[in-house]
């Protein structure tokens, strides 16, 4: 369990290419804990069968959900596809819908995927060296397009919060597939 | 000038061990520009005789001072010292005086120099991948300790807002100066 004295000052280590610390803990998220928000569940299932891949680890810092805090750490989202569709985080709201939260990326590469509750959308490319922005009123979900470990370091409003609900039943409008080889933006089914 | 919309996604480099963005530009720090921050001020002069040092530049994307958005971007502290006193930003409160910031350091090493306006202090040490919490409430400002630049990337909330007034009269309770070829943090005689 991570736990820091949020009134004081503290270090966190994390590498700066890796994204991982050797004095905090992850929260891991496999594909178990995921398959439905995958386009093609079936395909998810078939791996199921044999094996349940991590998809990625993030740090919760246990900081509280107060005012004028900030919340970080770094997510490490791993290299794969579920029916062609690419490894992904699970993506969310804010409760407090209009607050931002800045993502630089340490290594890989991928894409944000993002909405506002009207459904416009905006996918922005992940680089290594890169910080992007997810404006307030977006939901947010970043997908691993390339062959290792999409390394990003985060910070957001420590009383933000977490609105999963909404994306969890039906996803986000855009997918981001392999199509030959390469990453394609397409409309998500679900959504017709 | 940096312009961008920040209810839209946008990206902006920054290198990851120099800090150094191809798309943006940085706001410049000389030492004349902060001369009477020092203790030695004489000394301060002296320098100016004959150059007026680049101290640090930073980078300010023109966030607009709104709640919910994120103001992010990286610090350059460079080497060097004034009578002894170790080369360092100037340092603030947040207007919004219980407002966070976090600082992850990309390269070089130094202090996090901090205090509340109770006059409680703290001075933590800034190391190549670590991140280090400024917590609510306390003032400030980092320290280049090292030989090459102290490089900072930094997240804090858009509408904290900056006070410089209080520190620029009487600046911190401690100093970080060099003794015996290594940093020690002393009582600032300006507070006696």
């Amino acid at each position: 369990m991570n736990n820091f004295n949020w009134d004081s000052s503290f270090a966190v280590d994390f590498d700066l290419t890796t994204g991982f610390s050797k004095t905090a803990e992850t929260t891991k998220r496999h594909l178990s804990q995921m398959k439905d928000m995958y386009y093609d569940v079936a395909a998810a299932e078939e791996i199921l069968k044999t094996e349940d891949p991590l998809v990625y680890e993030f740090y919760e810092l246990g900081c509280p959900e107060r005012a004028g805090d900030l919340l970080f750490g770094t997510t490490i989202l791993y290299p794969g596809t579920v029916g062609g569709e690419y490894f992904m985080t699970k993506g969310h709201f804010h409760t407090q819908l209009a607050t931002a939260e800045v993502y630089y990326t340490l290594d890989g590469e991928g894409y944000m995927v993002m909405e506002n509750p009207e459904g416009d959308t905006m996918e922005v490319e992940l680089k290594k060296g890169e910080a992007i922005y997810v404006p307030r009123r977006y939901a947010h979900r970043s997908v691993n397009t390339g062959t290792k470990p999409l390394v990003m370091y985060f910070t957001f409003a420590a009383d933000a919060g977490h609105d999963y609900g909404t994306i969890e039943t039906k996803g986000y409008h855009k997918m981001i597939v392999e199509k030959d080889g390469k990453p394609a933006v397409i409309d998500n089914p679900k959504w017709k």
